[in-house]
């Protein structure tokens, strides 16, 4: 049993403190507003978040961050890729040695282009790197706090950390793999948003269920180059943290970067969706990140591009669809062309 | 303007017919039963297959193959894999030098082993091994014959070949692209309704979307391993016939094989389902040559397996996926270890 910090009470950080309580863990969350950290404490719920699910009664909620942090064991952050920084400076005096600094945060900063891990890097002392730890994966946060079957992947610069955290969270019905691609496994969970907003799109504008697969399947060969150039190793992008949460998110409602593009593709304007969603849409900011990324490292992402301009520039959804339909690339070898040492040319 | 011949008039055969037609092609397609054929030249519809659509007018049907093939310019097969070799003696007689015979069956022989092309081949003289095309990708038939986007690859021993067959399909919502991987374009498509009949059962079972998709992405990890040993290249499995047609059918309620599946994880039998179907479900003989080939050539295949046990020796569906989930492995990159000559060893 480890006393573990949960930052965040959203639905995905709630689901995981469920994870830790089930194995017994002392689980102590920090939540910013009153109402909901008495929620959790007394009632034991958070429906804002998770309707209809109890929470076990290891789990104590905090509005002040010192107790949630005094002597923990593991330390959780569940917090939007914005406001990493600024809780990293809380989190820091509270930092022990060999403490895992576990992070299940899908984003890249778009001022930077930094990955999640490296924003903490730049927050700590430069001996924590080591401990910071992603977790990522395919898992609505609804399923996993229904203890339905999910499986997730931890990355990390060391692996100690990695396996450490995979012990923490390994139950019956939450699998936990590790990956030491720590670039793919972050940047495969980030970069999956775009392409969900995409099949939201398209979803949203009436095409059918043969347009999104190939949305899907070109989105992922995008990411992947990407990545590739980014330094990640491709099949990462083919894992549980790649692959398997591109399809959970492009394919459920439950997926708050799908609805976006739905309302999107059904001719809401970007400040309705935000206004209506009233959650965080992760995949936005990292379509502005990706696009300048891929403009600075010379990678053609044809599907970020157009999503690109029908975010920021009031390009027509439809007009972009049909843009990217319509491209006249004949062979599908092209993909990673010149980006893998092994790949056979004629293709 | 060419003469193409379209044998077998299920739903993929019409829809594909349609796109040919819709591209001013002289079309005859074979079907077997009488009552069809007059319905098709009479009514233009097929309304079994393929409800609420008209015909082209340029699509002609005949009970008599003569007819249908006589002076073909591109001959189209689109009849279940078991009745391939007999279909090709009925063809062998009005075969030409340089005209295509292209295949949009996914199945794999069980007595052989086989794939579709070699299947083909056998049953021709030598010389016809290099008109052999295939035609596969995500694509369900209805969304086809309302034109709705749909994108396909086509690959063949001779990319001339397949290049003859893009021009013969390609127009504005159906889009062809060429893959010089015979092999990973036959496999993705036949392996692929494996997964699907096993998304549909977790699906029958009531797992959740967490599940299926970590299902979908170690099941497209197994087929590539097997690919790969066969000869094919991993990136095909990535690709639209790959990844694209293993997304469509897992996700879609169109896909015959997801809805085998699904019969099944809610507790019919598989005599039961093959009844109700009344279709053919390329997937249950897949799986059994499947079984056989990952023996043969020693891959390690847990999906497949699993659902042999199932289909073949009775085994429960819920055993059979509890089992799966439970599984020990705990480092994700083992997928491919020692089957990609590149692959960092560490992970």
């Amino acid at each position: 049993m480890s006393k573990i910090a949960v930052l965040g009470a959203g639905s995905w950080g709630t689901a995981l403190a469920m994870v830790l309580a089930d194995n017994h863990h002392d689980v102590r969350m920090w939540a910013r507003r009153e109402d909901q950290v008495m929620e959790i404490n007394e009632k034991h719920t958070n429906v804002k978040y998770l309707p209809d699910v109890d929470l076990p009664h290891n789990i104590t909620a905090y509005t002040n961050i010192e107790p949630a942090l005094k002597e923990s064991e593991a330390i959780l952050l569940v917090v939007p890729t914005k406001s990493m920084r600024t809780v990293m400076q809380a989190v820091k005096p509270y930092l022990k040695d060999g403490v895992p600094i576990i992070h299940a945060s899908k984003g890249i900063e778009p001022s930077s282009s930094k990955r999640v891990s490296e924003v903490i890097a730049e927050e700590l002392p430069a001996g924590f790197s080591n401990s910071i730890v992603v977790l990522s994966g395919p898992s609505h946060a609804e399923e996993v706090s229904k203890r339905q079957p999910t499986t997730v992947t931890v990355s990390s610069l060391d692996m100690n950390a990695a396996e450490q955290t995979q012990d923490l969270f390994m139950n019956q019905s939450f699998r936990v793999y590790t990956n030491a691609d720590l670039i793919g496994v972050e940047l495969g969970g980030a970069l999956k948003n775009i392409i969900a907003l995409c099949a939201g799109l398209t979803d949203g504008l009436g095409f059918g269920d043969n347009a999104k697969a190939a949305l899907m399947t070109r989105g992922l060969a995008e990411i992947t180059r990407l990545g590739i150039k980014l330094g990640a190793n491709p099949l990462t992008f083919s894992g549980l943290s790649g692959l398997g949460d591109l399809i959970v998110t492009c394919t459920s409602v439950h997926s708050r970067n799908w609805r976006a593009g739905n309302m999107l593709g059904k001719g809401k304007s970007i400040d309705d969706v935000l206004d209506q969603m009233g959650m965080v849409v992760e995949g936005i900011r990292t379509t502005e990140a990706a696009y300048l990324l891929a403009q600075k490292v010379d990678v053609d992402m044809p599907i970020t591009s157009a999503l690109y301009e029908v975010l920021f520039n009031n390009k027509k959804p439809d007009d972009a669809v049909e843009e990217l339909m319509g491209r006249v690339k004949k062979h599908e070898g092209e993909d990673f062309s010149g980006l893998l040492p092994n790949q056979n040319k004629e293709h």
